[in-house]
């Protein structure tokens, strides 16, 4: 792991964000990896698999995509030509966690899984308090 | 990718589904790498990053765990030395939805990244239905 590396995932990060908010599928299908089987888990759904079934429900998305997608506190963790970001995704007045799979191919970083769910709360640094319903 | 890969990153996951039930604070403790940096999004939280913090979180949940817990429809996306799985988790009546991030080191598979979040919907193939709120 590099910074160089570091910046390149979060750069390929932001793209997607970018890609969201603008409702570009042009730039969500080149994003996604094209060699590797992809994946993707969206708030309150299970897992879809594979290229085609992802971006048809990327497309969906995206044709009702109006508002603002900010992406906060992205932290990159990058495992040699594999890396996965921890995010938050502030969609309008709603804060989702997001985790964004990436893997390193000759003409950069592409997304192999994208998983993100509603925040109920942040985590707190002395983990679970009395009736928190974790897990 | 072999099916020999596969398979060794499946019962990676299974360990740590079965950890996460027995409440075995040893087993999980030793299936989370020490090597990488880690993190765990738990239902509902924003990310913990860190091994301290997510084991401290681990320590909190497996105390109170006493139900049964369920792996369903595991899928392995292996790349290289990384591989990620998607699944579902049924922990008692709750269904979730996750993903798990392992990376191949010289003793096995180890888990550097783990993320659920409550299911409102099992996936549909013919994409999102009006009235979905996806994202």
């Amino acid at each position: 792991m590099t910074a160089t590396d570091d910046a390149a995932v979060l750069a390929a990060n932001e793209a997607f964000y970018r890609a969201f908010e603008t409702g570009d599928g042009d730039a969500m299908n080149a994003l996604w990896s094209h060699r590797a089987t992809v994946a993707c888990t969206h708030p309150g759904w299970t897992a879809i698999n594979g290229r085609t079934r992802v971006l048809e429900s990327w497309s969906g998305i995206l044709e009702g995509s109006r508002g603002r997608v900010a992406c906060l506190e992205p932290v990159a963790h990058v495992l040699g030509d594999v890396a996965f970001v921890t995010c938050n995704e502030a969609l309008g007045n709603n804060l989702l966690a997001a985790t964004n799979v990436f893997v390193r191919e000759t003409d950069g970083w592409h997304m192999v899984h994208h998983h993100a769910s509603p925040v109920a709360r942040a985590y707190v640094k002395d983990g679970p308090q009395d009736g928190d319903a974790v897990h």
